[in-house]
């Protein structure tokens, strides 16, 4: 046993979290939903362990590099990292298992991932990502779909007001060309730029991607060093907007170059529309927004993310889009991808935010509670009882220096469990049994220590019937 | 893009797995059905993170060294580790948030845990662990419910033949300070003994009780060294056996000493079978069994694990006990626990050779099939009708020359589909949509390339029928 002198202090490492109940319980509701969704547009589930080889996780070029793992070794001393996400753990898969996964491959995956990045508010060490990617497809209509799921969840979520922004990588790719900008340095730069209009302003964004300027910490900010028309053309660009997705894509073909890239672009964006309209979504809950950039490198397609206009603080709580070159980097065999990303933690903010969680502090929906001498066998009949007819029903088997009335309520009071089923000696005697709504009278039940100030307290809520028809008793409280 | 000479090769790490599809939906559905009933038993979610600082899992005196632990830095260059059980978070999360989780407190936690042993056939160095407990109760009662619990879970997987068997650390411990053997070194020698009476048969567990003896590849396996009568009085209790629990009951009050410890075992062995009584637990659900000793230091009371007759090859599938002393490393209070756990690979694995895991490849009801020049939009307003029924529906998107009929139709085989619905141009002219069993007919259909071969193959289980009774039809062949 340990001595006052070698306790170890319980702490959480910093930039990590546990997860209570009061949390637990609307989050596995939510990723239940969320699942039965993917399930029902034709998505398996894979799951990979945590750790990986370091050079699966940084390519063979180190483009995971960039990403702050957490590296250990193995026990046979290699080098290996725990995963920062679930989507390269996916691509090794499909090239592992060729004869098994065969594409087209449609398939979810939940799971921790690591990021040894500076921890900030809302911003953990390890958070849960929970992704679909279909592989093995070329065709943009799969693009569509995964849009239709992103809807789907919404929906089935009861969250009215969404919109999923869409663009393509290739309509910037070809306005980029017809810029003359062609290195794909300055065109990550660029695309880094154009990410930060909603939040930095348009006058901002004209000074970065020209001559630079300093922010208000007064830290220099290198710009693009473009040309005065060119940031003219871009700014035109992403300030392209439309009532409905048909006619963003009028004023893009209108704007963009006669290219071979701008026609691929524009032939990909009508298929994604048209493809909208055949699942059914509305110009409400998918736009085309010339604007939309996401820094990541490796999308080539669609991109796409949701926001939500009533609570658009919390960013954008699902994204993704097509890219078709991750596989390759562990096999010699093209394989297009594309997925979308559900941002678990931020999603479910926001819908607290909205007054959509349900919240819950127990999935028990009653305590078994006695008053007096009563055997501990009678409660845990009685709790069978009520199990057996499927209520989630919890005992106080305490101490008997803590079996009192008092601490008892407060336990139900403290979990907030709905519902007391409580026996006393005369209740047994009589073959009776009380039932007590806790959601009623709350506070008239505080601070009570003893049953006679118990019976003196309001007993709002609270019925005493036969043994006998106690389970209808307390399914009427639960319907 | 990866060229040929910079791939990486697609490899999974010595000792761990990924799950595909077909091992991951009986897994999931096994997890969900045990967590209805914790929470039916009143069990609260929990959540901790995967690593922990590395004195936190040790222990102030270092109880944890002899698990073999991935140990890492953090950033901030301390001492971590990936946690090896569930436990020990869960004691420092009882003795860190005081206010929150009052005790008593009955969670339920599932998740990875690591360990860096040599890995083995059926064991990795991750695996899940899916545990009860019960903190802040000294009452046996509590174990009682814990055993009924794990009865419970076989009853809802389907189990018939399973039996808990029961002991009582303490029932030992009054069994040897009778016999003199009072060191803890010498305790433990004995239980870890006594614990392999089934694996090596009783000549050897004398053998290493006294002498010590050498094993079938001729090492030396030290003796205790205890003497011939003593050896005689263990061998003699370990077989104690009873038709009921009250009969190995006044078995063992016969054969134990009239000591303090015995009396105290003896008490909490007539609570437990009082309760498992007023649980409806049958005597052959649940046996008491003085032989078993499990290995573990830190029980201190009841101990329990489940064995399945009919598969006893898998050994434990579920195990646990009372452990009074672990919350006390953290904080200096006692926390009396007690708990299991489920060995989720075991189970499933045993579950298997039962013949109670349902197999599926796939949660994929429906694949929608095109033949011939059908638009892809009807493919996406058919799967989005199906979706809307209720139905798991897969779109089969490929490139143009992937959509032949017999690519589409193996790709339903290699998944294990069990419905098509099929629409080509003839029926899309006619309004009309095919619906067909493909668990029928399997064989007819195989190498089967184009159009018309597919056509000339027997239509078992097909049937083409108006769009508008698309659903009535679907559903008919899921009932």
């Amino acid at each position: 046993m340990a001595s006052e002198s070698n306790r170890v202090e319980p702490r959480i490492l910093k930039g990590f979290q546990d997860l209570l109940p009061a949390q637990l319980l609307p989050r596995k509701e939510v990723i239940s939903r969320i699942e039965r969704i993917f399930q029902r547009y034709g998505f398996s589930p894979l799951e990979s362990p945590a750790l990986e080889y370091l050079d699966i996780l940084l390519g063979p070029g180190g483009e995971g590099a960039n990403k702050e793992l957490f590296r250990l070794q193995s026990p046979e001393e290699e080098d290996i990292a725990l995963r920062f996400d679930l989507t390269v753990p996916f691509a090794r898969m499909m090239a592992q298992y060729p004869d098994r996964l065969k594409p087209p491959f449609r398939r979810y995956a939940i799971g921790p991932v690591w990021r040894a990045d500076k921890p900030g508010p809302g911003r953990f060490r390890q958070f849960t990502q929970f992704d679909i990617d279909v592989a093995g497809s070329p065709v943009v209509s799969v693009d569509a779909e995964i849009i239709a799921i992103m809807c789907a969840i919404m929906a089935e979520l009861a969250v009215p007001d969404y919109c999923v922004l869409i663009n393509n990588r290739k309509v910037i790719d070809a306005l980029l060309e017809d810029c003359g900008i062609v290195s794909l340095d300055q065109q990550k730069h660029v695309l880094r730029v154009i990410d930060k209009l909603a939040k930095v302003g348009e006058e901002n964004v004209r000074l970065e991607l020209g001559p630079g300027r300093v922010d208000e910490s007064g830290d220099p900010i290198p710009g693009v060093q473009l040309s005065p028309p060119v940031i003219d053309r871009i700014l035109q660009y992403v300030a392209i907007t439309g009532a409905s997705r048909a006619e963003v894509l009028d004023r893009l073909r209108s704007f963009l170059p006669q290219s071979p890239h701008a026609h691929e672009a524009l032939e990909e964006l009508e298929e994604i529309d048209a493809a909208l309209q055949a699942l059914d979504i509305s110009e409400t809950h998918a736009r085309f927004d010339p604007s939309l950039a996401r820094g990541l490198d490796y999308y080539t397609g669609p991109v796409f993310e949701m926001i939500l206009p009533t609570a658009p603080q919390f960013g954008s709580v699902m994204a993704g889009g097509r890219y078709n070159q991750l596989v390759e980097r562990f096999k010699a065999q093209p394989m297009p991808c594309t997925g979308m990303s559900v941002g678990l933690d931020r999603l479910l903010a926001a819908l607290d935010c909205l007054g959509q969680v349900q919240a819950a502090a127990t999935p028990t929906q009653v305590l078994v509670v006695t008053m007096g001498k009563v055997p501990r066998n009678e409660t845990l009949r009685l709790a069978q009882e009520l199990r057996n007819a499927g209520f989630n029903t919890e005992t106080y088997l305490a101490s008997k220096k803590k079996m009192q009335m008092g601490n008892q309520l407060s336990h139900a009071d403290h979990y907030q469990i709905p519902v007391a089923v409580i026996i006393g000696e005369d209740e047994l005697a009589r073959g009776e049994v009380s039932v007590k709504d806790l959601r009623e009278g709350k506070e008239a039940r505080e601070d009570i220590e003893d049953r006679e100030a118990y019976r003196q307290a309001g007993k709002a809520g609270q019925v005493t019937v036969a043994r006998s028809v106690l389970i209808e008793t307390v399914q009427k409280l639960f319907t």
